[in-house]
């Protein structure tokens, strides 16, 4: 049982709150009065105030919208005990660990993304379940915490979820590439789609509504992350426009290509192993299971069981 | 009652004949005889000869994959009776009717289209519910008999599909951006995660499972479809890659434009009227329904009830 704070109610703090109140002490802030009410509707302890939410917490999850994170980060910190950690739910790893720096709270942070959502937002749509499964990174940067890390990575695996240790760079890298770049081919499938006119869209059916799904999620969130990670994002942007205009007059191989690659997707082999929690260099051992695709899946006294793809 | 034929049992032909079968005379053909076999398991009468499957049929479906759909209609229309109509599933509409026309046939097929499939293929897969609600395009060309038309159409309507009325070119333009297009996107989306890592593919979730579903479709259908609709697909892939360009250092604009778009789709607001089946001009009557994103619901004795989005 850890002490826990969790600052924003939105889809993402919602859903994490509900669930780690489950197991956890966990104490709620919103800065919406109407949130608040509606998390104490949900059987979550509110306060109402910041230093009040976070002066008891050992670990201390931020989860206010991007623009908001380092400013509350730099709230919190003040606020914490000495052995407290925060960790955030942003969407772009690397600006934000620069702002957070530049206050001289490095060794206080360390952060996280929940690759889990859906197009809604808001508490109302929040779900205990929707991590359930999910993949968490967990930020290892050279003035990581080690002690810190493990602490949050074992209240998140605790709630069924795959931490997967990454740097910021490889995170905001990746997240480019499976979850910025699906937003910006939605949004240009279903303009191409919509410029088509009404006989287009009464044809739209299941390949364009799974297509477009992510579309629907409110843009202030989607631009917020994309202009974010702007560098990743246009170099994952120009890979793929060099497939779309390579497949030119024979799409033959890009789809054969899609096809092969999706299938290996979800066809993935996995394989679990323990790494002993003194391992000597074990945050760089870590790193490099992340780097595998790897993730921890328990965090043990003496061990930490870790699973990942078998390699091909 | 009506004697039906369908040639062909994929997902496609399967799905299409198990839910006719529940209200219409039908015999079916494929010249895999296990899968015939497949068929009469399912409750099917499966002839062993295509001259037999058609003979006595009124309304012939053709639902054999696309490089061989003209040669099966040329196969078809000699075996038929006079009054008989060939139609057909595949999903590119203006190259079956030029190889139909230079057989002398094109009074005797109306080209069809149903704007439902899954990922997966063969009868195995099939489902009665498949086309429940779905979009399904008949084609009005200057060749068209219009009798025939309309006697698919209220075959189709009263399985609970929406036909559609649209010439070959108008429905190629327009599931370039809405069929063939989504399929390439989600080959590009695919391949470029594959090229990122397997760190990549452990944070994929959500954007990258919907954004990727149909690159697990038989790239064998894929490439067939969109090698035949190469111009238009061409044109199709452009413009996304111009908007993908354009969104370049910020994708607000792309992003708030999709957005609307996908919101404008799921939230059109839909108009039924009445057509008289002897109104003049009938055929340019539902050609335009159709360019308005409109369908027929239901043929009566005397008149059509269609539908449409209302306008804005």
């Amino acid at each position: 049982m850890t002490q826990v704070a969790v600052i924003g109610l939105g889809l993402i703090g919602g859903s994490l709150a509900r669930r780690l109140a489950a197991a956890h002490d966990v104490v709620v802030f919103d800065e919406d009065a109407a949130t608040r009410n509606l998390a104490r509707a949900a059987g979550l302890t509110a306060a109402d105030e910041l230093t009040q939410t976070v002066s008891g917490a050992a670990i201390v999850f931020v989860a206010v919208p991007m623009p908001a994170l380092s400013t509350m980060v730099s709230q919190v910190v003040p606020a914490l005990s000495a052995s407290a950690v925060v960790t955030d739910v942003g969407s772009v790893k690397a600006p934000l660990y620069a702002a957070v720096r530049a206050q001289g709270m490095g060794a206080r942070f360390v952060g996280g993304h929940p690759m889990a959502g859906t197009e809604r937002s808001g508490f109302a749509a929040s779900d205990p379940c929707l991590y359930d499964g999910a993949a968490w990174v967990l930020c290892l940067e050279p003035d990581t915490v080690l002690p810190s890390w493990l602490r949050v990575a074992a209240v998140l695996t605790g709630i069924g979820v795959r931490v997967v240790p990454a740097t910021a760079a490889e995170h905001d890298a990746a997240v480019a590439r499976v979850s910025h770049l699906p937003h910006l081919l939605a949004a240009a499938l279903a303009s191409t789609a919509a410029a088509a006119g009404p006989l287009a869209l009464t044809l739209a059916a299941g390949s364009f509504r799974d297509g477009t799904r992510v579309a629907a999620t409110a843009p202030r969130l989607t631009v917020a992350m994309c202009r974010a990670n702007g560098e990743a994002v246009e170099a994952a942007v120009a890979e793929t426009v060099d497939l779309l205009r390579a497949s030119g007059p024979d799409p033959g191989l890009l789809l054969a290509a899609g096809h092969q690659a999706r299938r290996a997707w979800e066809n993935r082999e996995i394989v679990t192993t323990d790494l002993a929690t003194g391992a000597v260099g074990l945050a760089d051992r870590l790193l490099e299971l992340g780097r595998r695709g790897g993730w921890v899946e328990r965090i043990g006294e003496h061990s930490l069981s870790v699973a990942a793809p078998a390699s091909v």
